[in-house]
């Protein structure tokens, strides 16, 4: 199949990994590429020189299109910045920031540039800055996530409606049929993260993958909303949090509880009691590790078999 | 077309207008119903005298099946029932308690009993009660709400994994696209409130129709998560309500200052500042009110042009 999102990616399918900090390395990313899809290696959680390590095996593992995810907020930005372009990684999905600063740039190098956003207010400022694409995430996505809390249900049309460049649904996507509710919203693409966190290719502890398959309905809650809104799994840590925004605790207080490298415990190194978990309510549908390969099969075949059997012809 | 909800509930299209209070009496239902969906007339906001007046002019006005919605928790319950079985209502949606206590009773008489559920334990409690479907309603719905939050694009996989009988979405659905979206999760129908609140024949009043079609991304938000969750309309008194929860006030104080008779203030009286106002965030995507014929007509033909030309054809 060919549509906007292939065209414009040069991949095979519209399915694109979400770079997620501590889960999307180099071995994620070229095996997502490698399935026909676009994966990205998650900047987040990498120095600039450990970032590019992983572009160059991925790189060394895959002769597909990959691309690599900036939070502009959280980094060395510049310096990583002239790395992509030195490696010449040809995507970058930008998040988490204002996208006005890097795209001309970015697209006077050739690179193709899509920026992730959760409301209608970022998705006009970011066609406004020349973005190629738009990732749009629901409510329901993992990690980070917008004020609005506007689910993907509701966000893909309402951008839609006002945005004519290409669109990826995030959100509330591990199936094949929530795939094809994506198309049906309006999206080209689809991004999707927790599905591939649980990945045997994703660089997340094994206890982590674990209870992302163990995680089951209101396992997860989008909490921080005084800093920046994040939706994690519940565990020790979480109801830690939980308790100091209860009682009313200042900004100041969050970070310290926060700390540093939370996630790295909780992702990384499988700490499910100290460690930061992040992940999306599609968790409670993921039933098991699986490849990456597996993955895209049983997306392709779940979506084809939803297509043909679950929409019914309605005529007036 | 011919599926297990439209056999179920003997309509034409499988399309049910929610129970809303406020905004679903006799008029409403009745134009739903003429339209070959099947109206519902919300029972919450009734006493039992104003509800049986509704289902009788509900019957003269179509000669088509209709539907009341009680919820379990409000009211009194047993003279609402025994009303219901005298006036030979053909569909019962309850909701706000528990199903065990009326299903069989209702069945036992003739009516289709349908139960309003937010989250897989009720799900997996009203098909022990023997409901004959159930609705399960995501966080972007308007109104009461479930504790999990837990949204339509994940929700409806993950009862459909689980629950075998008829399966109706709710919660983002105001277009021919999210009708499609909702049965490629796996739901057999759908569920519309905010665009039925929303057209000529509501009884809301018409400033909040207005208020309705000029609400944009994030004008709602889930409130009163100590009582009951509801998803409101920012408004003067959603701030009031704002203010005193992030003050950490009692249930009690929270009671208090809802105190009695705001949602009939804002919703049918049209008090846009003292009122509470109950509405879906899929509110952001509607723009006009429109009779109830004109929305079935515009619902019917985007949810066929989306079906035609949205849906990629992926292949392995």
């Amino acid at each position: 199949m060919k549509n906007r999102i292939t065209d414009l990616l040069n991949i095979r399918y519209p399915i694109i990994q979400a770079g997620m900090i501590w889960c999307s390395g180099w071995k994620l990313a070229s095996a997502v590429s490698n399935s026909g899809g676009l994966g990205l290696i998650g900047a987040g959680s990498m120095s600039p020189e450990v970032l590019r390590t992983h572009i160059q095996k991925c790189k060394a593992a895959t002769d597909k299109p990959f691309g690599v995810n900036i939070p502009l907020l959280y980094f060395q930005t510049d310096e990583v910045i002239e790395i992509l372009v030195s490696e010449k990684v040809p995507v970058v999905f930008t998040s988490a920031g204002n996208p006005a600063k890097y795209t001309s740039y970015l697209k006077s190098k050739g690179m193709k540039v899509v920026h992730v956003i959760a409301n209608l207010k970022f998705a006009l400022k970011a066609v406004e800055a020349g973005v190629d694409a738009i990732v749009a995430e629901g409510f329901e996505a993992g990690g980070h996530n917008g004020i609005e809390e506007t689910t993907t249900m509701t966000l893909i049309p309402m951008i839609r409606e006002k945005v004519s460049i290409p669109l990826i649904a995030a959100g509330g996507i591990a199936s094949g049929q929530q795939m094809l509710a994506a198309f049906a919203l309006g999206a080209d693409g689809v991004q999707i993260g927790s599905l591939f966190a649980s990945s045997f290719e994703s660089s997340a502890h094994m206890a982590f993958k674990q209870a992302i398959v163990e995680a089951g309905d209101g396992s997860t809650a989008l909490m921080l909303k005084k800093l920046v809104p994040v939706r994690l799994l519940k565990n020790p840590f979480f109801d830690q949090v939980k308790t100091a925004e209860q009682s009313g605790v200042s900004v100041e207080e969050l970070k310290a509880l926060l700390g540093k490298g939370r996630a790295r415990k909780g992702m990384f190194e499988g700490d499910l009691v100290e460690g930061e978990l992040e992940i999306g309510q599609v968790a409670s549908t993921i039933h098991g590790i699986k490849t990456v390969q597996e993955i895209f099969n049983t997306l392709i075949l779940d979506y084809q078999s939803a297509k043909q059997n679950q929409l019914p012809e309605i005529n007036i």
